[in-house]
């Protein structure tokens, strides 16, 4: 459910979400608050089933009391995502030129916020990207992650938004690496990140995959490049036929038919190793274009593939996620 | 000019670059930098005219004398931008079996950055953004940003953005809110930033942005909402035929070729406008599809068009570029 006291931004991300294949059960834009708050909305969606997350667009709350004892309320059942507009003075400036909104003490809003277990973001985007992966993928129990990534490069990156954003990327135990060693040539990172250093045999990167959600280390997981490759073959396979006219033309589409396929099944298996072992696994895709979305629905599964294409969303939605858990735990 | 100690991570910026229109003169992957380094590739770039910024991917620095003072030297003549892998304990370790990086002080080398105006930043895609925003935009001379918008909970987001990154919405003029009554109708905010509150007639639109460039308190100018639309008015146009079979289909096809064209015209035009006024000018789409680019060039124009999808990759590329010019005047 999203609420925005912007119509504007909200048109946006509706429109952002169902390019991403991510799911609005109900969207109002309640503007200047004159009669439906946001509380109001929040109240009433507390019991709808189909409403996974709640998402808001906030400039001022009306009564603030009702506001973060709903939030709590309604924080138990599912996560309330807030954006606030008017955090600084420029902002508070527009917010009051927009909707009038009074301008509020940030410290304490963001305390309030903290109490109520609502998850703050910065950026209109974050605001769909959580509601994806909350709305797609089991919690994690901690904050230890596990990484697999086709290129060494992404892996340090990824390791360095894990740490920044508090989450830990523990080193690998003995016999994680003594049952990777089986599949992948002797050459690769004997590390978290697993670096799989371009092996290409598809079947081993699942392989990779379960045997870190099996480890009792790692409480989520995320990929990267494994999916999102298909774009890069076709731009190889399309420059080669330029260059050599005789190139087998069959072959290519097969290809490319057969990955598209493959990248579809990778993201379905994935959903059913989160039911399997009850940890979040989010991808990375290596490139993307128009067929590529956030959300990849799995028949018949209780999650649903989450894909990015930069490490950072990724890193940033199960941060959020893991801080989601901690206030559940109280 | 991008230079990677990560082949896998320089593949996928160029293809992203290709994508969004962003020129690369040269790319090299330097890996574990047995041979040739980082610090021989920027200095032979640093005499080559075609190269308008350096991009870097760095885990470590064989020589850092050498590195720092080339930099430095560079740095005068073209912004160096780089991110660092390996800033936290995991993403060092991570490093260390990618590349064989020693693990070195991240406060003495962000210092040492700062010292020789080296741009730092922390996401593999803001390389392309930054990139994309120093070669085709004039420098800001100071950091107060005008904006304008098309829906108010936007300004409100890009304002708070502006001053969380250092730069400064400051409030309008009498003179400039007179002009601006002359064209908009009088609800509009006046102020700073400037909701166009759905004006439908397009002119305006670029009245309004050359009020703020000609306004002396304006240093650099974000406009949001203003393209793009046309793929927002092509989705409702085609839910309407979906309903209504009747529909002029032919009203439909020649006012998406008259808005396509109108965008595009509007993107050459900031172009020309940051010429005559010497300030940069960036946009962000209200949507976007396989057509949207970052780059748009004007036909014998000095500057491109430089347009992202988020108000947080305008604000956050504006930032730096503010940066540079700090340094640059020294």
């Amino acid at each position: 459910m999203l609420v925005t006291q912007s119509g504007n931004l909200g048109t946006q991300l509706l429109a952002f979400a169902e390019k991403e294949g991510i799911g609005i059960r109900a969207f109002a834009g309640s503007g200047n608050e004159a009669m439906i708050t946001i509380e109001d909305a929040m109240e009433g969606f507390e019991v709808d089933e189909l409403t996974q997350t709640v998402v808001l667009y906030i400039e001022s709350i009306k009564n603030g009391r009702r506001f973060f004892e709903a939030a709590k309320r309604v924080g138990k059942k599912k996560p309330v995502i807030a954006l606030k507009g008017g955090r600084t003075e420029a902002g508070a400036h527009a917010a009051a030129s927009h909707t009038g909104a009074m301008a509020s003490n940030v410290k304490v809003f963001n305390a309030a916020c903290s109490q109520s277990g609502i998850i703050l973001v910065e950026n209109p985007m974050d605001l769909l990207d959580l509601s994806a992966a909350f709305s797609s993928l089991p919690l994690p129990k901690g904050k230890k992650v596990g990484i697999a990534t086709l290129g060494g490069g992404w892996g340090v990156v990824a390791s360095d938004l894990c740490m920044e954003n508090g989450l830990e990327v523990p080193p690998l135990s003995e016999k994680v690496i003594d049952n990777i060693n089986k599949v992948l040539p002797p050459f690769w990172s004997h590390a978290n990140p697993v670096d799989i250093v371009g092996e290409m045999n598809p079947e081993i990167y699942m392989t990779v995959l379960e045997e870190l959600l099996m480890w009792p280390e790692c409480d989520a997981l995320i990929h990267m490049g494994i999916i999102g490759r298909r774009i890069m073959i076709q731009a190889v396979m399309e420059s080669t036929i330029v260059l050599d006219k005789n190139y087998d033309q069959k072959f290519m589409e097969d290809s490319l038919t057969y990955l598209d396929a493959y990248e579809t099944q990778f993201i379905e298996k994935t959903a059913r190793l989160m039911e399997k072992y009850n940890k979040p696994i989010i991808g990375v895709y290596l490139l993307n274009d128009n067929k590529t979305r956030t959300i990849t629905e799995a028949e018949g599964c209780k999650y649903k593939g989450v894909n990015f294409i930069t490490p950072e969303r990724a890193v940033k939605a199960l941060a959020k996620m893991y801080q989601y858990t901690q206030w559940l735990k109280g």
